[in-house]
C-alpha cells in the first residue's frame, strides 16, 4: 500500500490517496485522532468514481465523526480500465432505464459480473487498511448495496452495514440478503425512478438481520436529506464503538 | 386548568398531574428549564390511558430532552366513562384480532367515533398549556396517527408530528391525509401483527407532506428499538427549537 499525496481538508480532515497494486484508493482520517480509530468502507453504487462529490461529503462527514473511510475504484469501476462491452452495456442500462424499458436481463448481465469482480477488491484493500496502526476493528460497510450483501455474506470482518438504495440488486445477492446477520440501515429514496420502490421493501424484507432498520424519504435518488448522514453516524457509533 | 399534584422524578423530570374540566391529564416539564420551552402533545393509539408505562417513557424522555410533554384521557379514552357499547366494541374487536378475523367494520364502526370525539378534548388541552408561562410554541404531535392526523389538518398550531403504527387508521383520516403538509416521522414495526404493514405503507405514501420519513423496524408492536426515541427526539428538535 502506497500513499501518494496527502491533504489536511478545513474540517481538519485528512485526505490520503493511495495505490495498492492496481487498486487506486482514498483514505480520509480524523484529523485529531489520538488512538486507532475503526473503518468504514464506502462504495458508490454500480461502481461510479470514489471521487464523486457525494460519496466524498459522506466520507468526509463520517471521518470527520471519528472514522477512518476508505474508498477504492474496485476493477471495471471508477477510473479502472473498462471494456468497450462494459462501455456498451452501461449505455444499454442508462437508455433503458430512461425509456422506463425492462432492464432486469442487462442490469444482470452486467452489474452481477461487476459484483463478482468488484469485492475481491474491496477485501484486499480492507487487509491492508486494517494493517495500518492508525485503524483498528470493528469494521463498518456503507453504500452499494450489492457489493455491500456479497461482502458482508463472506467477510466476516464486517460489523454493521448502511446499504442505500437496493431496488435492482443481482439475482444472486438478494438471495445472500437471508443469510445476512449483521446490523442494517437500508436507506431507500421513496421516489427514486430508477430503484423499483416495491423491490427496495422486498430487499429489506428479506435480509436475515434481527436488527435492520429502514429509513424512507420523500424525493429521489439524490434527494436524501442530509439528516440521514447524522442519523448514519448514529447507527455506526452503535455497532462501531 | 388545576394542578393538583407535582413530583420531581429521578431524571430530572417534573411530573404534573392536572384537570381541565372533566379531562385528566399529566404535564411533564425539563427540571431545570430557564426558559419557556416548545410543547409535545402525546397520545397513546386508540385511546390506551395516558399513564401507560410506555406513554410515560417516551413523555419523560422528551421532557428530559427540554420539551413540555403533555398527555390527557380525551373523552371516551384511558380513564374516562365509557358506555357498555364502547366496551363491547373493544372487546369485539380485540376478538377479531386474535382470530385473524376481518376487523374493518368494527374499527369504522368504534375508533371512527372515539377520534371525533377525542380530538376536541386534545385542541382544549393545547389552549390552556399554552396559557402558561412556561410553554411556548411551536407544538409537536406524538404517538396515536389517527389523532394526529384530524389534529394537524384541522389545527394550524401543530408544526411537526410523529406517529406510530398507523395500519388501522379510519377512512376519514385516510382521506385527511392527503392535506397533510407538516413534517411528519413515520414509525412502523415490521412485523406488527396488529398493524397491516401494506396499509402502513400506503398511508406512508398518502401524506401530503413534503418532508416526511419513514422509520421501520424489525419485530412486533412493542418492540420498538430504543434508539427510535432519541431519533424522534432530534427531529423534533430539528422543527420545533
Amino acid at each position: 500500500m502506497e500513499f501518494t499525496s496527502e491533504q489536511r481538508l478545513d474540517d481538519d480532515v485528512v485526505e490520503r490517496e493511495f495505490t495498492l497494486g492496481e487498486i487506486p484508493g482514498t483514505l480520509w482520517m480524523p484529523g485529531s485522532a489520538s488512538a486507532a480509530v475503526p473503518l468504514v468502507l464506502m462504495a458508490h453504487n454500480n461502481g461510479l468514481p470514489k471521487n464523486e462529490p457525494r460519496l466524498v461529503a459522506r466520507a468526509r462527514h463520517t471521518a470527520a465523526r471519528g472514522y477512518a473511510v476508505a474508498s477504492i475504484d474496485a476493477a471495471g469501476c471508477g477510473s479502472r480500465p473498462r471494456s468497450a462491452a462494459d462501455d456498451q452495456a452501461r449505455a444499454d442500462l442508462r437508455k433503458a432505464m430512461q425509456a422506463g424499458e425492462p432492464v432486469d436481463e442487462i442490469f444482470e448481465s452486467f452489474i452481477g459480473p461487476l459484483v463478482d469482480k468488484a469485492v475481491p477488491d474491496w477485501r484486499t484493500a480492507l487487509d491492508a487498511l486494517l494493517a495500518l496502526p492508525e485503524i483498528d476493528g470493528p469494521v463498518g460497510y456503507s453504500g452499494w448495496t450489492a457489493v455491500g450483501i456479497h461482502l458482508a455474506v463472506t467477510e466476516p470482518r464486517i460489523a454493521a452495514a448502511g446499504f442505500f438504495a437496493g431496488g435492482y440488486v443481482p439475482l444472486a445477492q438478494r438471495e445472500e440478503a437471508r443469510q445476512l446477520t449483521i446490523p442494517l440501515l437500508f436507506l431507500l429514496q421513496w421516489d427514486d425512478q430508477g430503484n423499483p420502490r416495491q423491490r427496495a421493501l422486498d430487499l429489506f424484507d428479506a435480509f436475515g438481520s434481527k436488527e435492520k432498520t429502514l429509513h424512507a424519504n420523500v424525493g429521489g435518488h439524490t434527494g436524501t436529506p442530509w439528516f440521514e448522514l447524522e442519523d448514519g453516524g448514529r447507527f455506526y457509533d452503535r455497532h462501531l464503538k
